[in-house]
């Protein structure tokens, strides 16, 4: 899914959410564990009745990693049932040297299909390069995060540039807003503006609306450009929003309350 | 395996082997292919054949990842086929932040039984938290790299303190030598020596020996201490030095040359 196709789903949706896909075995009703595979059929009821209000869906993938080879199968049904007007991001955070950062690119853009993947920086903007060469896929790279231990490093300062503002800075240069992206975490307006002025044109992934706290209001405010610019995940406030027979109705109501909220404030930016 | 009991091993054998395990579908002898695992039977020869040469191996996760649910598979028959007296390493470069980090430590310490992962520190020290909390298991820190992009973030100074400076420095203080090490690139002694100052009583890992043109006697030069404190890695230096019926002895002939070269330098230091 190229950028103009991106916006277009935007525009038509009214809705830039990105539905977080981190289906903890545990947390799925009891009624779904009699089936064959739970978490599959977890996942198919939350995007059926979410996929009205979302344009991107994310797995994260430590959540199905863990359950070994049975997880990875439930995490290839579910990219084949997302519907293809939806962005699907494996939210991978893989990083590594050329022919290592080669097979985990084949790895999510060929075998299981994504078009897009998250990735860390840690080691240079040449562990990139295996990612970006996919032609119509997306690169995502983690630019500043929420949690707070993000101090640690990302904030280190030569000059006044912080670690994640010349991450991003070198990767834009590099690399185009057409196919790549980065994670920019939600709890600080000040970290977004700062984090627009190093990649003006590339579209943002916020992950932290929702339980890390995030407000969607003031990532708007400080994030969105003219063809929007942003992807706003919510994963747990979503996917949990009930726990019986009927949480993919909770779940579905829970993604059209964010959508509305989208909605106005794309209305108030004259989208 | 705790520091004691790897120490031991490394005077036995006189080695501070690791042997990676970065098993390339498309590199395996064309009379393996035709058996059921070719993956498994392929590391299981490697392993035959090295294990007396060497005190740990580190399978490549990115390099089952790629081929599936079989991959996860080999992998998992790969680390149970491992005599129980050689350290296992995950190498991973996971990272992210709690609830994640928590799915991918129990994915390589309890679903895949290794003794080590490597992670990735961008995202900050509350990060590597759920991997270090397991007992007797090894987190093993990404420092510095030796790929030519290593310079880009990992060398960002402050006050005269490059990122890997700190993050190993950091993590130094907080979490001890006896669960924790750091990954550390092999081809620059003075950044070997930088790094042993940070973390003076850690093993690193070193990956650049090999096809990454790293210098045994360098590292050891500058990396050693009074237990040795070092794990030296070599992957395709030794599973590809044959292609052919005989590369499990090739492959053990490559690992005995390094052993016997680890031998007289660890004679030389008086270990």
């Amino acid at each position: 899914m190229n950028r103009s196709e991106l916006v277009g789903e935007i525009r038509k949706k009214e809705s830039f959410l990105c539905v977080g896909l981190d289906t903890d075995f545990d947390k799925i009703p009891a009624f779904l564990k009699k089936l064959d595979d739970p978490v599959f059929e977890f996942n198919k009821r939350i995007i059926d009745a979410t996929k009205e209000y979302c344009v991107a869906y994310k797995p994260n993938i430590a959540f199905y990693e863990v359950l070994g080879s049975k997880g990875w199968e439930s995490l290839k049904k579910t990219i084949d049932y997302i519907p293809d007007n939806i962005l699907t991001i494996a939210d991978a955070k893989r990083g590594d040297i050329g022919n290592t950062a080669n097979m985990y690119s084949k790895t999510f853009f060929e075998l299981y299909n994504f078009d897009a993947v998250t990735v860390s920086p840690y080691m240079g903007l040449d562990t990139l390069v295996p990612f970006i060469a996919f032609k119509n896929k997306w690169t995502i790279v983690l630019g500043v995060t929420s949690n707070p231990g993000s101090k640690d490093f990302q904030f280190i300062s030569n000059d006044g540039q912080a670690v994640y503002q010349k991450v991003m800075s070198d990767t834009a240069k590099l690399y185009g807003s057409s196919n790549t992206m980065f994670v920019v975490g939600a709890t600080r307006g000040e970290e977004i503006a700062h984090a627009r002025k190093c990649a003006p044109g590339h579209f943002f992934l916020v992950p932290g609306v929702g339980k890390q706290g995030g407000d969607l209001k003031t990532v708007v405010q400080h994030g969105f450009i003219q063809d929007c610019g942003l992807l706003v995940n919510s994963s747990r406030g979503i996917i949990y929003a009930g726990s019986d027979e009927n949480f993919d109705d909770k779940a579905g109501e829970a993604a059209r309350l964010l959508r509305d909220e989208m909605a106005g404030l794309l209305r108030d930016h004259n989208f």
